[in-house]
């Protein structure tokens, strides 16, 4: 930096404003100091001050899928976090494996992160004991971490479900049917007990025929909202566990002879723009994703206590779907 | 790991096994290995592995907002490719900030990625000659390196728009309205080419106050529509530059009390259930994102030709709002 510095007539803290890209130097200035700077072929490397400082200033954000929208505000608001405490971002996604999330969270260890955010699609972290022994912080969000004690910040997954059906029962369903994501995700089965508790408290009874947890594909969510909604006792509502499962069953309401009825969690853009305009249980994704990453940021600033769960509330919007009355049905 | 190994009772392979997260281990093996690895604090650390081949299997990708869902899909398929290659991705946003871009894009070759895939702010990346001298493969996306001759993956915007234009057009559009990004970003300012190429093969002349580029805050782009679409000569169409711009237009459009038709660049989820369905210029975000990502890898592994310019095509999507014919105004 000395020899930039040197050749370009300039002093250090100007060769280090212009390497760190840092505003406060003329454009002619600038010039000058990348001549010297492609001259000499100096190149900035934190690698020195990354291992003086004993931290990498780097995490690592393990999602589900970083193809789904779901996560794409989650993702932007930690990176924002980790950008106010200098800390760049890794990101990759489980895509729903356990495997993969493993391979993952272990390979980012492996590059030294200070800290882990993971949203697991497995229900076995102990893989991660050895690296929370050494100091990787490690916060899970969505989801809770499986067999080891870990800190997790969620979204009111039962509580939401359970009003957002508990508004269809106020309407005069009684027969509402619940379509979720797969047995083995834990907010598929928070959804789902959410629904029970909503059912159990209006005193109406819950029908297998009417619930269905398995894969969000198109067509699989598709053909069990055909098959709920024919037959002798078709629903005259439809609970949807998830974004993905919601944005099929509109499309398949949206060809269905009778209007029934539709409460979705998650929003979705543009669902208040549909008839009947969506309603649904919105959690807010950004806040999962900076709740967690400041107390990752917490932790690695030596908050020592014992870890914890963070619940945030979600929020029923109203905005047509959910507020239709049972259809006659055949 | 050798200590481990004996301690656990099992070969050095099995221990690599669990290490690295990969399958064919017992429960019960893995749980000794496990122990072992506790007892001894064991962690795998790629950073001797990363120095003896010269490579940090890491690459950047550095966004315009990691919120957006139209980088969602691109953000994956770049993961997959690095995946494939056994890279690691680290990501964030620029905020359409030029000085954040190159921030980040600096500390991310501080950190000796191999690579860096971009969608530029700035207009000016000879901050990353010295980086591409080292030996950084790096390879724009979705917009152009300004200053300095690098690989490039693009849509075609110019054609897309002009296509689309075109279609008003042929169903009887003779005033149509244009609302894109601000001029200083690329895909904005090719995108208005191909409307004006379009009115220019019609003989159709332009109109500058049917023409708005500018932030695409849901509060300029209504009040852009809402001003085009009164006065003596209101647009009897739109053509909408993004995904934002559109679903704001959308907006407006659903309060309008004549039908104006639409077409938007980008396509939207749902855009099929809206009433009309709207009518879109699609890009391959995916394709995008795949396309820059082998390309890099493709430098990394020695490729050695000049830099080159990809572009990829963009299709009409006809859904309804593209086809109203124009309705009478005042």
């Amino acid at each position: 930096m000395k020899d930039v510095a040197a050749r370009a007539g300039v002093g250090l803290k100007t060769v280090s404003r212009v390497v760190n890209g840092e505003p406060g130097v003329t454009a002619d200035t600038e010039r000058r100091v990348r001549e010297a700077i492609g001259a000499l072929g100096f190149r900035r490397n934190d690698s020195a001050r990354i291992l003086r400082k004993g931290r990498t200033a780097s995490i690592g954000l393990v999602l589900e899928d970083l193809a789904d929208p779901f996560y794409a505000p989650l993702n932007r608001a930690v990176e924002e976090v980790a950008r106010d405490h200098g800390a760049l971002l890794f990101n990759g996604s489980s895509a729903e494996n356990a495997d993969r999330e493993r391979e993952l969270a272990l390979a980012l260890c492996a590059r030294r992160v200070d800290g882990l955010i993971v949203i697991p699609a497995g229900h076995d972290h102990r893989y991660l004991e050895p690296e929370i022994a050494a100091g990787v912080a490690t916060v899970f969000v969505d989801r809770p971490a499986g067999r080891i004690d870990a800190d997790a910040v969620l979204s009111d997954n039962f509580g939401g479900a359970r009003d957002g059906v508990a508004h269809l029962v106020a309407h005069g369903h009684r027969r509402i049917g619940f379509i979720g994501d797969r047995p083995t995700v834990h907010t598929a089965t928070e959804r789902l007990r959410g629904y029970h508790a909503a059912l159990d408290a209006a005193g109406l009874p819950a029908d297998d025929s009417r619930i269905s947890l398995g894969p969000t594909t198109p067509e699989r969510v598709a053909a069990e909202a055909q098959r709920m909604l024919t037959g002798p006792h078709p629903v005259t509502a439809l609970f949807t566990g998830n974004n993905r499962v919601t944005a099929t069953a509109v499309r398949v309401l949206a060809r269905h002879p009778r209007p029934v009825a539709l409460v979705g969690f998650d929003d979705l853009e543009l669902a208040d723009l549909l008839s009947p305009a969506v309603t649904v249980v919105a959690q807010d994704a950004a806040r999962l994703g900076r709740t967690a990453a400041e107390l990752l940021f917490r932790r690695l600033d030596g908050a020592g206590e014992q870890p914890r769960q963070v619940v945030l509330p979600t929020r029923l919007i109203a905005r047509g779907s959910g507020e239709l009355p049972p259809a006659d049905t055949p």
